[in-house]
């Protein structure tokens, strides 16, 4: 064909990091085959959906099969009875025509790209791939921010070279490395932004896993509304990876200084490029927002965060340096005796039979730590943390 | 804000088409309360899923609930096993790697531009307005070839007036015509097409429509292979317009001049920006394609059928020009007596009651036609074609 592709494309890399551990997995298992692995590296949940969710969509499936009950296709935006139990759900105040529902928080991430201009991009580092690829695919040019043990990985405006006005991924709390923002850094960055023109995308999608005192939505911080877009995921509060549905925020109150309505050119975007999210996925969502789902999820989140409590419990003992394992279903430590990512990994891998994730896949900064996560069961989590007591 | 946003929204025209008729209907409510309003402009289908589907979703969705059945993220392509009953599903030989199973077909259809540069755009009048707006939104330039009575609103090749490469999107059956072209008209496309080294998005939603001779597939062509992309759904041919669920198929015998992969960029596009289908949905999907979903699927075209045949039988009688009816759930027909299409519209309204779509609204070479939809009941029809009757 004689068409012009998108030549972009040729700027992203090919990420091997998971190609690459189940490679050097396979290798082990088939040299110990007797070998008991535990996978720590596991980025996606593990327990059922639910009750709550569950007979929803039961209920609504069976309602999509009777004349009377039938519904076609959704409003472009979502059905109101969710975007209700959203705004419901939300501290600030969030009018239901700034709630657009979605099939997850990763398509909304990737997708906003279309509504911007070509703008300075700030992303944190480490950080989730899709900020950097949907960026690198539509041929903007990044700026990266480092974590560090300096900044507790949680990269802060001082650290942006660049001036004027960008837009900035922020994610909190961070996949990968746990870290969550506090109200205090969280005002400085909206004050940032305010100040320079900037736009915010803010990820929340981990903010179900907050125990403490720290901001679940950026629109708890004043001016948020008018430099901040925030997409949030029902995927880790509700264990819908597989169910899919997500929503993204834009307050009237954005605005471009020709005028232009961010609010307008998503619901634009949307009504012109998707049609709606599954009425039985919405139903389910509704129901883990009522006070009974909303029980049934924190169970579960509580389940995680108790392996969470224990992993990080042995690093305290240790002494070595992470961060997460709070508020996150991360745990992000710096590898022990200066080894690096990958050497760390085989180090796990060959002595205590323990799969997790080199850092250094998520980012530059990565390098030197490592990833280990909260989503296995108990016993596995237990067994684990008692190889790691003996390992390190 | 200081950031830019995308100037190319400011190219795509506000439609009002929608939002005009339900102001011009509700007007006429009031003024005549006792009127018994027809809607036989629905554009979305009124049956029931069928059971296999609901059953499917049941089962699924109890599944999700169960730790031992639980899914997690699934493959952002799609589940193999609703994959295979998809290419099954094709005469053409279709490997599992070129199909891609998506929340559905509009969604698709506005991510393609992703992929591509920019190119030269081709789109037959009238049309579906998500092939333009998605091209006007990246800033591509659109040629557009019309319908008419002469090429019974299947525009050819030979009224394309640029040279070169372009990207050509075909509808067939088309929405909002009805038309659908033969296998010599689909055989000239991409003949074109290969020649020109043009690249052919071929929106095949309505196929299941189709009861004589025709290709359902472009893939029934020789050499689509080398420069079709073909977006296809369940809303229509399974009724999953609020179920959501379609596929496109990316052939990996597609690629630029530069050895470019279409099908890698597809899927790494939806890798980056999309995470898959739901599971329960995609369960229903599998079912619809069993040997009983296609039977319970068939017998609700049949009855959408039987209304379009109802409305064709009037136009007939009356000898008014129209395309679809056959293969089709439109009836697209020429408004009697020289009448503009809102002209049509009120005298239809007033005079019979009956609510239909001005062609106009599908762009400039629809003005003067109008469009009328078979997803009635079969109640509704009858007694909408014997005001017809009295009325033409």
């Amino acid at each position: 064909m004689n068409i012009k592709t998108n030549s972009n494309f040729k700027n992203i890399k090919e990420t091997y990091l998971f190609s690459e551990i189940a490679s050097r997995v396979r290798r082990y298992q088939e040299e110990n085959p007797g070998a008991k692995l535990i996978r720590l590296g596991i980025g996606d949940v593990t327990l059922p959906l639910p009750a709550v969710a569950v007979e929803a969509m039961v209920r609504a499936a069976n309602e999509m099969g009777r004349q009377e009950t039938f519904r076609g296709y959704p409003p472009e935006s979502g059905h109101e009875f969710l975007k209700k139990a959203i705004a419901d759900h939300y501290t600030a105040d969030i009018r239901l025509s700034e709630i657009f529902i979605s099939d997850g928080a990763k398509s909304d991430i990737g997708n906003l790209v279309d509504i911007l201009g070509n703008n300075k991009i700030i992303i944190p580092d480490p950080v989730y791939p899709v900020y950097v690829d949907s960026n690198l695919m539509s041929g903007n040019k990044i700026s990266y921010i480092s974590g560090s043990s300096e900044n507790g990985f949680l990269p802060m405006p001082d650290q942006i070279r660049e001036d004027g006005a960008a837009v900035i991924y922020l994610c909190s709390p961070n996949n990968p490395t746990g870290a969550a923002y506090d109200r205090a850094q969280l005002t400085k960055w909206v004050e940032y932004a305010l100040k320079t023109g900037s736009l915010i995308i803010y990820d929340s999608a981990y903010e179900a896993f907050i125990t403490g005192d720290l901001p679940h939505s950026i629109y708890e911080i004043e001016g948020a509304r008018e430099c901040a877009i925030e997409v949030c995921s029902f995927s880790k509060f509700a264990g819908f990876t597989g169910t899919r549905c997500g929503w993204t925020i834009v307050p009237e109150d954005l605005k471009a200084d020709d005028g232009t309505s961010l609010n307008k050119m998503w619901f634009r975007r949307q009504a012109t490029k998707f049609n709606g999210v599954s009425y039985p996925v919405q139903c389910a969502a509704e129901a883990v927002l009522s006070g009974e789902g909303i029980r049934q999820c924190m169970r579960n989140i509580a389940y995680y965060q108790e392996n969470a409590d224990m992993i990080a419990a042995v690093l305290d003992e240790k002494g070595i340096y992470y961060t997460g394992g709070k508020d996150s279903p991360y745990i992000w430590l710096k590898c022990p005796g200066g080894m690096d990512s990958w050497t760390f990994f085989d180090h796990l891998l060959g002595k205590a039979q323990i799969v997790g994730t080199p850092g250094e896949g998520f980012g530059e900064a990565g390098e030197g730590y490592f990833r280990l996560t909260a989503f296995g069961t108990h016993e596995n989590t237990k067994e684990a943390c008692s190889r790691l007591r003996e390992l390190l």
